[in-house]
């Protein structure tokens, strides 16, 4: 008699029920949601309000959608029965955040026509100078925990968001009875009580050393913004794995699962993924390799690791440290070029082919030897996130001929990534954070010209994430913790995770290559990127200037 | 009753000659005929043998055939009676070169068999390794010609290119009586007797102050190159306007025009169009804008302007310093990226509207403001001419963001090829040339977006040569002049020659913001061109032994 648990991921523009068996991992059924509402980033459905630029709200009916019909839905698709179903738990994308009442209920559902009322996707980017105050009035004042996040405090975080809404809209600040996570929030849905977890708390709510930023620094930022986190944020947090409560009668009845089985705590996707691709030993690196990538490393200790994003006690497994790293343009920055700068012959001999543009170029690019092209990229299209913690910075190709090919271009692109990997790498061991294994998951893993090039410039062999599903799998991992059939996160992981070890084996010839194009990048990198020449935020300006 | 001359343009692909009544130097007939072998680059027609990479000859009896058919059909065209005609005048590519028998007759009608014994045209670029040498050890041993030379002999040029038929077939260089300019050649065959002009002279071959590179250096680049200057170059140079000689009656025949009549000494395309445009005063820079741009002034006094291709005693006016300088990638740039770079979407949507791809993409350059792309290009795809004189060197882009479109990369390019102009008159001027006016012509004159963008950056108003077909009408003008119906070329072209004055004004507001943009170029073209980073370099080697 198996035992199931289910873990639902929720993405940017849909959410994916995944049944999971209990003894072995095995994914037996799935289906996805996508939200009618996707991402509200032009008008405000309720009142076909104009938004700013850099706007992006959802609608937190969407996610209950997604327990509604994907949950029953993979049931179905699993065949079997609900009653062998001993657990569920979510992740979510993050820092995706909602203001709600005292009893959980969405403020927007309360003031259907303020835009400040609704859910802030992770990508609302309008917050940028409130973040920049948060940032400097930090090291103003020499704040202990700015350190902690590579010096920055994102736009896309907790506090900007909600500074943002006080100074805009003060009115909607003054009904906000709570500030939370939609990680937090569906669990709140699925139990009916409010937890909060160690892991947004400490990434995206700059929780650290067991407190939020004091009332003295919030009141410098803005007298009202005082009690911000005494009022709207604090509550007694959870670790990842622990059971948040009990499935409710409304929930069983959206879901088709039986009232009562364990809900675990909120998780995010890109976190959520270590146990399910077995990467949560202190040394093993996680890449969530997608649009961008997240780098997830558990460590023994707490060290200064210079431009990560985040170290958080417990943000990944309770009891170890969690370091958090990433590149903010990765396969964005492919679909980019194979969308903006690839020529009409290239998608026909790809569709005669009958491979994607992607492919194909790949299939081109993995012929040439390294080096073959003569060109050199940065990474930065969208900003570096670390280690240089710089969002205005911008792309930079060199190298050029009459005879330079789009493939060319295309596998330079994907090189300034792994280059860009192996800065993160390097910034983690100079601070004397070892990192023994390199476990690639997301999109990206299919891509093999992809992942042989990160194995050759970083001269590793490079595991795999066997599930193509991991987030969720992760979430049902979790879940099954919360339900007690494993004693914690890490023997669930040992049984339930999947992992194929060394997939690409780093070429060495590629490599020596790749060690002589990696000391350019690196001379680019520095020059470009650590002040010697500013002239990509001259550019940036002078663009801004000239739009305006 | 009106009097008329014919030119005839030589190019890379075809000829084209064109009918110009005397007295007000209307264009009253053209034709052109491709030559039949084109350019012979993979394999000899002869022989079927191979040829290797870089080599690129020509048959010398297509010129020949331009003669016959062009000339007739010109004449037909423009329905005048052949009677009226009163001489003849030719311009070529530069420098293609032919080794000949002391009559004139080409070497490669003897040995057929044998590649080195055809013409090497201009783009023969496979030289280098000989040029290299006659560069270094021209500053080795303190030639003081190589200061006239920007500090490089061009692999292009006579030298180069007859050391490696020494070298490489030494019995091709035995028979070889005269070394002869193609430019030259077609005149020895107007008129039965050689003369040597002194633009090529001058600019492909060393001849400087008198005279060619002295016996003991051409001996100490290799003993049997001793003699080379004074056996097979050594004859009076002719002034350009000066009359050749008569036309044959074998050249009457072939042309249709009457025997007798004045052949004026040989030319190069780029040199003959400034009376065309009339930029033949001291000051006046012409640029001659296709594929590459060539830019063609005169001095009155022989000033040392760095990184020039060459500065010539009469090298363009007979009297006066001529100075050539030249941008090797420019619309091949623009081709390029619109060949190689621009998505499908573009290209149906150009089609849709009637346009070009290159015309589309002007339009929508233009409607963005100066700065408004945030890019910044160096325009090195195909090495730099002036003022670095670094064929080694490559393209460089930055600044892209997921939001940078085709048209803005577009712009940029066009942007870095007006900034790379700017620096070449810069440098003129810092050496005490002063450039009083720019004068645009070749096929980029109907491009408005590139021209104003010049007349932007350069903060100047820009004058457009009128003719179409300019290097012919050049020629034309200098038959006139050889045929005594005026006094010297500046009186012909004064009444011959058009050109619209002021044709794109500077745009004040787009001006300053380029002179923000030239000089964030100046810092990337000084830390990427002048060896403060020779990562264009090092890429550029590590492509060839990746390939190798």
């Amino acid at each position: 008699m198996s035992r199931y648990t289910i873990g639902v991921d929720f993405g940017t523009l849909s959410g994916r029920a995944v049944v999971v068996r209990v003894e072995d991992g095995a994914e037996v059924g799935a289906a996805v949601h996508e939200y009618a509402h996707g991402v509200i980033e032009r008008t405000l459905p309720a009142t076909g309000q104009q938004l700013r630029p850099d706007w992006a709200l959802q609608d937190p009916d969407d996610y209950i959608d997604v327990l509604r019909t994907a949950v029953p839905e993979a049931l179905e698709v699993a065949g079997i029965d609900p009653a062998d179903v001993i657990g569920i738990a979510t992740d979510f994308t993050a820092c995706t955040v909602l203001p709600a009442l005292a009893d959980g209920t969405p403020l927007c559902r309360v003031l259907e026509d303020r835009p400040h009322a609704y859910p802030k996707l992770w990508k609302h980017h309008a917050a940028q100078p409130q973040a920049d105050r948060i940032s400097d009035l930090a090291h103003e004042r020499g704040e202990p925990w700015i350190a902690r996040y590579g010096g920055r405090i994102s736009s896309e975080w907790q506090f900007a968001k909600a500074l943002q809404v006080l100074e805009e809209d003060p009115e909607v600040y003054a009904r906000t009875e709570r500030w939370i996570e939609a990680a937090d929030w569906i669990i709140w849905q699925l139990c009916g009580r409010e937890t909060r977890n160690a892991c947004t708390a400490g990434y995206k709510g700059i929780f650290q050393d067991g407190q939020y930023p004091d009332k003295a620094y919030l009141e410098a930022l803005n007298p009202a913004f005082a009690d911000f986190a005494e009022t709207r944020l604090a509550h007694p947090l959870s670790a990842l794995g622990e059971r948040a409560g009990d499935l409710t009668e409304q929930a069983a009845a959206w879901t088709g699962l039986p009232a009562g089985i364990a809900v675990a705590v909120g998780n995010v996707d890109a976190h959520v993924t270590s146990p399910a691709a077995q990467a949560i030993t202190p040394g093993q690196m996680l890449a969530v390799m997608g649009t961008s990538t997240c780098h997830i490393m558990n460590g023994e200790a707490l060290a200064p690791v210079p431009g990560i994003c985040g170290v958080v006690d417990g943000g990944i497994l309770a009891g170890l440290y969690g370091y958090e790293a990433g590149q903010s343009g990765v396969g964005d920055i492919f679909g980019w070029f194979v969308e903006q700068g690839v020529p009409p012959e290239i998608h026909e001999q790809a569709r005669a082919d009958g491979l994607s543009v992607h492919d194909f170029l790949s299939r081109q690019a993995a012929a040439q030897p390294a080096g073959g092209h003569g060109l050199m990229a940065l990474d930065w299209h969208n900003g570096n996130r670390s280690v240089l913690v710089d969002h205005h910075l911008s792309g930079v190709i060199i190298g050029q001929t009459l005879a330079t090919r789009p493939f060319e271009i295309y596998k330079a692109l994907v090189e300034a990534t792994a280059f860009g990997t192996r800065k993160i790498i390097e910034s983690f061991e100079q601070a004397g954070v070892p990192v023994t294994e390199f476990v690639a998951a997301g999109g990206l893993k299919r891509n093999t010209l992809v992942m042989q090039i990160y194995a050759d410039v970083l001269r590793r062999p490079l595991s795999v994430a066997t599930s193509d599903q991991a987030p969720a799998l992760g979430s049902a991992i979790h879940a099954a913790v919360a339900a007690g059939a494993y004693p914690d996160v890490a023997t669930a992981a040992a049984t339930m995770g999947r992992v194929e070890k060394a997939v690409f084996e780093p070429d060495p010839a590629a490599a020596d290559v790749y060690d002589r194009l990696y000391a350019e990048y690196s001379v680019l990198h520095d020059y470009f990127g650590r002040g010697e020449n500013k002239v990509l935020h001259r550019l940036r300006d002078l663009r801004n200037e000239a739009l305006s």
